[in-house]
């Protein structure tokens, strides 16, 4: 059986699929793929150009999942253990939703806001519009760290009492915030900056931001 | 018990969870939410502005959930039969994935390029803008509907062989294509001008639909 990630392994959604299949102990391999300039054949595999592609050689062809979440969704049936879904109906859906909050409006304001500015432009021999990111951090993001603080609250997760696929997705949107030279200002959200640090020190991430770290240096001081 | 769904009947996404409820004959009301007026209430409940949402009165508050997928997905867990998700892993993925392809792409050129220009703008005593109009159908959606033709192949469903979440989802805007007054061409997209009928002519489709129908005719005709 081999899985392979298709991707550039600085994606959120990438790192996403590659944290899940980390912390069930998939063996799996990342392919390159630049999603700036994807090879022509890619378009088949990924109807939307998104990145990542998982292909798995166990499945008749054609093989492949496109999206972040399907994937997800696809290893957690495959692999069910450890779960990183929970079981009960309502809190499932309620990771699902913080799946899709973090997948959506956290990844479009970190993102184009951040993370593109500072790193992808810089891979670019171009220079971040620091306007563009001062706007990100003082007008755009403070409502939704606000929100997240409020949902956090005194959990060690957010959901139930178990990591789960919302903290994967939260978590790998928090890492290129980081990525980008940020940090949760600790002051205005205390849960969150400690939530986001626990959730970096798991082995699952912590492997992939030090695997990415020098890459990541090495762009923004271009 | 009681589901209460929060949303406008025209939206895609309301009559898709309302699609799923009646598949497996669950009882529900819906309460109108203008979507472009929300109540400010709202908002507290859907974080990103989104109809619909789910009240389940069964759950201790917060018994919301917010985003139509998640809220399928929560009716699917709580209801289990019939099923509308395949049970073999790689099928299910590929019926979320037709969801996505659905929920976004598809919606976002039926939504803006046609139902809003002829529906939701003369709601608004706005006149359409044709130009738009005609560049979705000439432009934007052919490849989105090649795509399709060539997935339904020579299947009476999109995955395996039963109605599934893809089917509800493709089907659902499918309705507001049609309800912005056009039709699939069934010489150059035979299979899936024969699939769309299909599915509008399932009961949980149907009944949605008639009831739509004079609302819509009337919008339209002012």
């Amino acid at each position: 059986m081999t899985l392979i990630v298709y991707g550039g392994s600085l994606s959120p959604f990438v790192r996403k699929v590659c944290v899940v299949m980390t912390e069930k102990g998939v063996d799996f391999k990342v392919e390159q793929v630049n999603p700036f300039a994807p090879p022509p054949e890619f378009l088949e595999i990924s109807p939307l150009k998104r990145i990542p592609v998982l292909r798995d050689t166990d499945q008749p062809e054609p093989n492949t999942l496109s999206d972040s979440s399907v994937i997800c969704d696809y290893i957690e049936h495959k692999f069910p253990n450890p779960p990183l879904y929970p079981k009960d109906p309502f809190l499932r859906a309620r990771a699902l939703w913080y799946e899709e909050y973090a997948d959506s409006i956290l990844a479009a304001t970190i993102g184009p806001g951040l993370f593109f500015q500072r790193v992808v432009k810089k891979m670019m021999k171009q220079q971040p519009d620091e306007t563009i990111c001062a706007a990100t951090m003082s007008d755009k993001l403070p409502p939704l760290f606000d929100y997240l603080e409020k949902e956090i609250g005194d959990r060690q997760y957010l959901v139930g009492d178990a990591f789960s696929i919302a903290d994967v997705t939260v978590g790998t949107m928090l890492v290129n915030f980081a990525h980008a030279g940020e940090t949760v200002d600790a002051k205005r959200w205390p849960k969150l900056a400690a939530y986001g640090q626990r959730l970096h020190e798991r082995p699952s991430f912590k492997g992939f931001i030090e695997k990415e770290r020098p890459l990541v240096q090495r762009f923004r001081a271009a």
